[in-house]
């Protein structure tokens, strides 16, 4: 089969820092696009992934699922884009397209399970998936987005991941005007839902830990700042909300959230895989008909309804942008949530 | 202010056996329906109140919320009732009328909270109220339900807390032709859900610890009973139900049933209040945006809901008959799960 060889960047091993290798990437089928890649947001997925925190990475490890750019080449029978085309790419570059979930347009749950930007199978060329931190890349149009023309590119790149993630449960738990929506934690996934529930017309509050985030939250679109270590302002939000997305990416308590949650509400999580300690008590759940559930991502044809969102709403994430050299110290920094609120890299940087 | 005074059955404390006592009633308002009660079921509430397992009980506790009776009184505004109609009471006999979930027909759901049948807050004459272990019960008419003239008297009483209580998650999470249902447990709830499933035309599984409940589900409605402890008869149903209820009592591991939900499946516990052990893994809630949540009864609208389409599909609950002066041995028995599956209380005795 005929291949493209581009500059990348990867982890040759689970404990080696990432650095510049060459991959191949396919000679578009008829159904294919061939992306200049531009920008690509920095998910923790990808430090986790490349650094095998979760296991079952294979190596070399080249991440990215956060990613836009401008459309170089098109198979025959691709009708949605054109060469010269603005397209972005999420998490997904493939599914079975044949389960019931891909046939509601969920190809984030495919029974078989989806292809992954990165680390999963690559059923053209063998081995193993090449995300965003590449030169180009070269996916089925299904599973390729249209831009907005009106959005900051950079700032878009994280909308493909972070922005998803948090639309999807917004969308599914019906948040809409009148919504009284909670966010916890203030991160990459935080940010976006914030900006994504007001944008919705959603009464927004932002639980965290500390009052240093106050004015950055209600900059971003918050209504409300409730800190949740303190009793006083938990009680006072005690059975408010309708919708909480909880984003934070390690083991915490819930239970202290679940008690803000409306008559029929639902805590979503997001951010945490594992066992949820301390326990989980089903008393206010069954005296409140609430429920705890969780989310991944969203569908090809929701995460297109979040960009047309966007752009009709102007949002974009709020970004630092860095050269492809900088992604090892971008990883220590976002380790220590040292990042307001999402690194994207210039490609432009790989390329030179 | 008046009263009748009249006989009951209570325990005078939590480590004293139920006996006879008496007990005064409120002369009906112009609201009140005075019902001359036939049959009272037993709940495990009942015991749990009785011996205080829950703290908060008082004394003399006169248990029973699965009532029905014909009218012998009526107030001069009571408009659904007249003297001699059938009519059953539930667990609430009050809620406040005014707040976000009554005005939404969600009184179990009341903020400040609905006043229970037994050991609630007599407001009329002070002290606690009392419930359907006794001659008469003197109840607010929007607390009083309509019994469909068809149904086995006794067989109905069960339907006010057990039938109510399984009746309402099938309905709030949108069960009915099509729906594959999942019940965990074979009790009293357990065997409602299963012939409630049945009725609204859902596909219905019972999961059950061991095989000696098979035949009994199949009979009461089951399509299919999955033995819990076999490995592969669980794997077989894996990520297939949309909605499971969840009626075990005690603590018990969720996370095998979690496996079996579907995509954007729920799992309803309405058995056991307290912490959820093993720890709850949010992985497979996430992969599938499946929920784990929990239910109380239902409120009044809803109940009449069911009493009505119990009468049309002629569903009522399987029991046992007992005289009041059996209910001491009934709890013994009902604590080793050695029933069939609710005991009712024919309260002809308590007048012989
Ligand atoms: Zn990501
Ligand atoms: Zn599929
Ligand atoms: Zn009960
Ligand atoms: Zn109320």
């Amino acid at each position: 089969m005929s291949v493209t060889n581009v500059k990348a960047y990867g982890a040759p091993a689970a404990d080696a820092d990432l650095k510049q290798l060459n991959i191949d990437r396919r000679e578009p089928t008829t159904k294919d696009v061939e992306i200049d890649i531009l920008y690509c947001g920095v998910c923790h997925s990808d430090l986790h992934t490349a650094r095998n925190d979760w296991g079952g990475s294979m190596y070399p490890a080249v991440p990215g699922h956060e990613i836009v750019g401008r459309v170089t080449r098109v198979g025959s029978e691709v009708s949605k884009f054109k060469v010269g085309d603005l397209a972005a790419v999420g998490c997904m570059v493939d599914s079975c397209g044949e389960c019931p979930s891909c046939k509601q347009d969920l190809e984030q749950y495919c029974v078989p399970g989806f292809t992954g930007t990165y680390n999963g199978k690559d059923t053209h060329l063998g081995g193993h998936t090449y995300g965003g931190y590449s030169e180009k890349v070269v996916v089925d149009e299904h599973f390729v987005l249209k831009v907005p023309e009106n959005l900051d590119l950079a700032g878009t790149a994280p909308l493909l991941c972070a922005g998803i993630t948090t639309w999807s449960p917004l969308r599914h738990w019906n948040v809409g005007p009148g919504s009284k929506v909670a966010v916890v934690g203030l991160g990459g996934l935080g940010h976006m839902a914030i900006k994504l529930a007001n944008a919705l017309g959603a009464n927004v509050t932002l639980f965290s830990r500390t009052p240093g985030k106050t004015q950055d939250a209600l900059d971003l679109g918050a209504h409300e700042v409730v800190i949740s270590t303190d009793a006083q302002q938990m009680k006072n939000v005690a059975g408010k909300f309708d919708v909480i997305i909880d984003t934070v990416p390690y083991v915490h308590d819930l239970n202290p959230y679940v008690g803000t949650l409306a008559i029929n509400g639902t805590l979503v999580v997001v951010g945490y895989l594992g066992g949820l300690e301390p326990l989980l008590n089903t008393v206010p759940m069954i005296l409140g008909r609430k429920a705890v559930a969780g989310s991944v991502i969203g569908g090809i044809a929701e995460t297109q309804e979040m960009l047309d969102f966007c752009g009709k709403h102007n949002i974009t994430s709020e970004i630092e942008v860095i050269k492809m050299q900088e992604i090892n110290e971008a990883y220590e920094r976002m380790i220590k949530s040292d990042v307001r609120y999402r690194f994207v890299i210039d490609m432009a940087s790989l390329k030179a």
